[in-house]
């Protein structure tokens, strides 16, 4: 079932070419938690400034979303024009303009044409319903080079009660990791105060949306959002329930993240790299993102090559302290390199464990320390390229 | 002409398949001066350790490079087998092992073949000359994914005397900019102490090798020399003598630094970003580097698009302070963003521009400050990831 007290809704008003699905409204029926983490890029769109200003939030109603136009480098006519669609939508909805939120993404430096979007504002608040064929649709109209829909739903028991989790993301490329690295949407029926929520998406996203990357650039518009409707009844408040509810949140934010380098562009593996026996977890996300940043680890395991040397020497220029006599490699359980020494092992059958899985795993021991981390990417393959420098704009 | 007080040779030993060049020898006519600059990676070449303790050093007589094996991540015996390679060499040429530098590059993780490598060291000696042949074969001897060797020579007066410079470099893949990462050997026949000829070469180092980049992996075995012959007789001492000095060698390392991206692995274009207006050379040092490392910004090159929002947006996420308002950008001298607003401009010229030259030029201006940077990488192309997917370990 999904979360209590929400509408959802996507159409199309014209943004993309043919008639391509492009905007799409979630709503609360009553005034509701808003948090929300956003890009680190200090070129930012318009609509991240409008975000970061109203999170977190107590008073939320309604999160527009548009594909096909980012609304990023667009100067003071784009910030202008995003204002102007939270002031529409509130009129339509007879609320107020904070408390809309809007998110935007697609190619960047152009202009929105604001007069198919006010229609498309004008058309969506009718279609809404809380029906799961309109939850589908919006999660489809916030796509762009994605090749599905990307959600997720859970619910889970606090004593008696039952909060239900639901979430919508988007993102295939430029996909870097340092918050929030594409759009996505969790929502929830659960009663919580507005710091509590946004102290819970940080602690998630920084195990979750931060540690994905496809290829490492960190775009203009991405955002994180939370929306706790509150309309379960259940109080999420003691210190145990709090922690439940962010082991929760943090698992469905996982599932979520993941599916975005899974679909990567042209992706043919979902690469998960977990570092181990680092000093710090810092210094294992820094050993863990720097590995998943390589092209020579992503094109080995495109190749399906176990090529061990590529990934110690990735981690080796992260900056992070090394004991490369305590190193061990493993790659799909098998060990491949033990004690900073490489190690006899059959090349063939871990090559055919990396040609025939999706998912290929990394397990890199660094020292006797107890810090930790995990990173999922996609790997690099022809296809990426031929996508990206095909693609004009 | 080439320096004055250096032999060369190139052979092949049997390390790479068929019977490619893959053991090349420089050496001094008497104790000579040598400076080092050597990979950060922590993750090193035995032959790294070896060096780094050696340099500066005003006694070197012989350098052997091999090309094929790194001896890198080999352990202790990696250690010993590179220890091996200086006490043979200097047994043949009656000189202490202190005074041999050793360098390797190939592949990760095998031991060397000390048996053909012994037999190798006995042949090479006798091979050497100061002819131009000897110094093209060596230069070809360092080689492995290179599509051809790379080389520069010039010289230059210092009052009424002359000082001659050649160098050779490798590199085509596993280039990642931070010092060194490739091998190149500058050498030059002016008299200079080892702690001026160190103090240069970092200096020149830092212009030049630090801001090349093909995917930004660093490796483990990267390393630059300064070899000073002093056969010129022609003193560099004087403050004006040592800044004079300084700008020839800087010159001379980025002809030669350039050679590496320009023959990165696939290759379509070289790409040269310039950042100006920083707050400090540092932060226009961290744009370029983040532009050159962008994927998103390398495959619209290769595709011949004037993408100028990959290239903002990579600006952005650099952490380096930027004036999104006095932010202009010029691809090859055509302005298409100024004053962090779209400018209107002829998409097919510029695009005509980028597919019609080899060198692509990108000028980012972030502000009003003086801080400036100049780096250098190649494109990401369909045949840069088959080359890397297809190679197997």
């Amino acid at each position: 079932m999904l979360p209590l007290g929400f509408q959802f809704a996507g159409i199309s008003c014209g943004l993309k070419a043919s008639e391509l699905l492009d905007l799409a409204l979630i709503t609360t029926d009553a005034p509701s938690v808003l948090a929300g983490v956003y890009t680190q890029n200090v070129v930012r769109a318009a609509s991240i400034d409008w975000n970061r200003d109203l999170t977190p939030s107590d008073s939320f109603r309604a999160l527009i979303i548009n594909s096909g136009n980012a609304n990023a480098c667009t100067g003071e006519q784009g910030k202008s024009d995003n204002e102007q669609i939270a002031v529409r939508l509130a009129e339509q909805m007879d609320i107020r303009p904070t408390q809309v939120s809007v998110l935007s993404t697609g190619v960047i430096g152009h202009l929105l044409p604001m007069e198919k979007l006010g229609q498309g504002i004008q058309n969506i608040v009718s279609r809404q319903s809380n029906n799961r064929t309109d939850f589908d649709l919006a999660a489809k109209a916030i796509l762009t080079t994605d090749k599905g829909p990307k959600t997720m739903e859970t619910s889970f028991s606090l004593g008696d009660e039952e909060i239900r989790i639901a979430g919508i993301a988007k993102g295939a490329g430029m996909i870097g990791p340092n918050m929030a690295t594409m759009l996505a949407v969790i929502m929830c029926d659960a009663v919580i105060s507005p710091s509590d929520a946004q102290r819970i998406l940080l602690s998630s996203a920084n195990q979750s949306f931060n540690r994905i990357s496809v290829e490492g650039h960190t775009s203009t518009n991405d955002a994180l959002l939370l929306i706790c409707s509150g309309q379960s009844g259940t109080q999420v408040h003691t210190e145990s329930d709090l922690e439940i509810f962010q082991s929760e949140i943090t698992k469905s934010c996982i599932e979520l993240a993941k599916k975005i380098p899974s679909d990567g562009e042209g992706a043919s593996h979902l690469i998960c790299i977990h570092v181990s026996g680092a000093e710090s977890d810092q210094d294992a996300d820094a050993v863990a993102r720097t590995i998943a940043s390589s092209q020579l680890v992503k094109t080995a395991i495109t190749g399906a090559d176990p090529n061990w040397g590529r990934i110690v020497s990735a981690a080796g220029y992260s900056r992070a302290a090394m004991n490369l006599e305590k190193t061990d490699l493993k790659i799909n359980g098998q060990p491949v390199f033990r004690n900073g020494q490489p190690v006899e092992f059959d090349a063939a059958l871990v090559s055919r464990l990396i040609a025939e899985n999706f998912e290929t795993g990394i397990e890199l021991k660094i020292g006797s320390g107890h810090g930790q981390a995990t990173h999922w990417t996609s790997d690099l393959t022809v296809d990426y390229v031929r996508f990206n420098s095909e693609y004009h704009t």
